[in-house]
């Protein structure tokens, strides 16, 4: 049986303010009609976006706040909002049962913090990791972890990432047995940290049926599709996924100004645009946007604080099908069948 | 005055053998009527190479070596060839004084360990870094480092190679006030860790007429040109260095199949085949060849292993430049002027 998705948005989270997550939520409800919401945030302003989208309207309930938890916000004083600003009450909404996932493009260490104190972490993770998309030269994306939860980690973290990452690519991907590789600096098995080397050493005990692991993997191969999950401590995995983020607009940026210096390119480049246009549509950070605090009791989604309202929609539909698919009691499953020594299956 | 560079090469250091790097050298001689050479390898390969440039053989002198430091050999094995190895044998020529650069394609942890046995850190340096270019969407290339030579740092470590850093960019861009800014995971002052926090806050008092010193960077504004040097740890540096090339032939690649996609595409690629080649010339790995090992008493430079003879001349004349600019004694300038609160001038 699959649950009903409702899902709490914290309307003021992102860089754009309430319209843009209320027109990502409205996108979201008009592609799946049995999507409820809980928007959470200024009334006055969540209203007036709402005079737009009458579907949403109807498949929605408002808490108000007023209060904001800020970018810059130390954790302490974030975590102090955590009953009264609208991140904090969509993350306590889970808690008190009243949806099944949170959507926020807020302050990402504040989200971590209060979904941690609010959800705790699932019996058997020690620390959950953030799990973001990045797109590969596949079909499918690759999955990142950490990406900025965790900034030092044991080989054990690691080896939990590895668990959590297969069981999300699993749901999200649906590839049975996804191949998993440690972001290293080396391909060889003496390069890198030592808890690196562990973990590598733990992997290739766990590695079979469901999970293939894939030994090391190094910053020039994550777009390859050699891998369908890349696990990692956060500090590199944020700088890693953000690197990438950064190559791809770069490399396009520079593509933009080749095509606009001389006239001759400027004509290749309207004759082009068909297949320039598909190469935007597959970089475009939106569409790839919702990365996943993995490990807690519950599903929380951080959308990309810069996300237009197709990435905010993106978002929430990566949280619907974590509720759908039971992401939780899958990382359960196969933790269990772990300490067995058997992973089970999908 | 200036130094005439006579450089050791280590012709079989490259994954394209030494064919390759006695091209590249062949290269940068062409380019550069001053430049001697020492050729360390097989004799009977080198010799055979050199029919095909008799101008590099006028300039050069053979060292016979057989022995080769593979790319996946342990650091205590590597060592134990530092007198009998090609790349062992162009570092001791350094330290005999018969050469005053080194260059090589191979083994990077071996070259640093090496390197570092032969010359020794400069004094008032505790750990070197390995420095690489990357390409901005400025005209200048911004220098990285650490990348890959330390896999944890402290605090005055990032202070020192924020210096060195400082002084290389000072002689191979000639940026008299180069930007300097810390790899970190936010651009708030608490983000991150408490080592990058610390240097920051040093890096902040030694921030005055000849270094700039601009706070913490993202992995996505690696190419924005923002920063002229970026100061990380070698594990995040590498990790970073590698993510942009992977990410940058990515795109390129995605590009590729974009404008092959049909046969209107396929038109306009051909029409905006000048505009492309500019793209791919900005973003070849080969015209930013040439990592180099700072804070060392002599100068040792990483070719890419799959650098072509371009590459390879490139990374050639990095080496040659730092002779000529004496980047020794620069460090070693900007060292004792900070230690009295001032850094000098050019």
């Amino acid at each position: 049986m699959t649950m009903k998705p409702r899902i709490a948005i914290d309307a003021m989270g992102g860089d754009d303010g309430v319209p843009i997550m209320i027109a990502g939520a409205a996108l979201a409800r008009h592609r799946h009609s049995d999507f409820q919401f809980l928007l959470v945030g200024d009334q006055v302003q969540i209203k007036t976006a709402l005079d737009n989208h009458p579907n949403l309207r109807a498949a929605s309930e408002i808490l108000h706040s007023d209060q904001l938890v800020t970018g810059n916000e130390k954790i302490a004083q974030a975590l102090r909002k955590s009953a009264t600003s609208s991140m904090g009450l969509a993350i306590q909404a889970i808690k008190r049962g009243e949806v099944s996932a949170a959507v926020s493009g807020g302050n990402t260490a504040a989200m971590m913090a209060m979904a941690k104190l609010a959800l705790r972490t699932m019996p058997g993770i020690d620390r959950p990791a953030l799990a973001a998309f990045l797109p590969t030269l596949d079909s499918n994306d690759v999955v990142m972890l950490d990406v900025g939860a965790n900034t030092t980690v044991e080989a054990k973290n690691l080896v939990e990432f590895a668990i959590m990452g297969a069981a999300y690519v699993r749901i999200a991907l649906g590839i049975d047995r996804p191949r998993v590789c440690l972001l290293n600096i080396g391909s060889e098995d003496q390069k890198g940290k030592e808890e690196i080397r562990d973990a590598a050493e733990i992997l290739r005990g766990l590695s079979g049926d469901h999970l293939d692991f894939g030994g090391f993997i190094e910053g020039d191969k994550i777009n390859s599709g050699e891998a369908d999950v890349i696990v990692s401590e956060g500090f590199s995995g944020n700088i890693a996924l953000k690197t990438v983020e950064g190559t791809a607009r770069f490399v396009t940026d520079l593509l933009r100004q080749a095509f606009t210096s001389s006239i001759r390119s400027k004509f290749g480049f309207l004759v082009s645009r068909p297949a320039t246009e598909l190469l935007r549509h597959h970089l475009d950070p939106n569409n790839h946007n919702g990365a996943v605090f993995l490990g807690l009791n519950g599903v929380v989604v951080k959308s990309h604080g810069s996300a237009n309202a197709a990435g905010v929609a993106k978002a929430v539909e990566v949280a619907a099908r974590l509720v759908e698919e039971n992401i939780t009691s899958r990382i359960t499953q196969d933790l269990a069948a772990i300490a067995s020594g058997v992973i089970p299956g999908k």
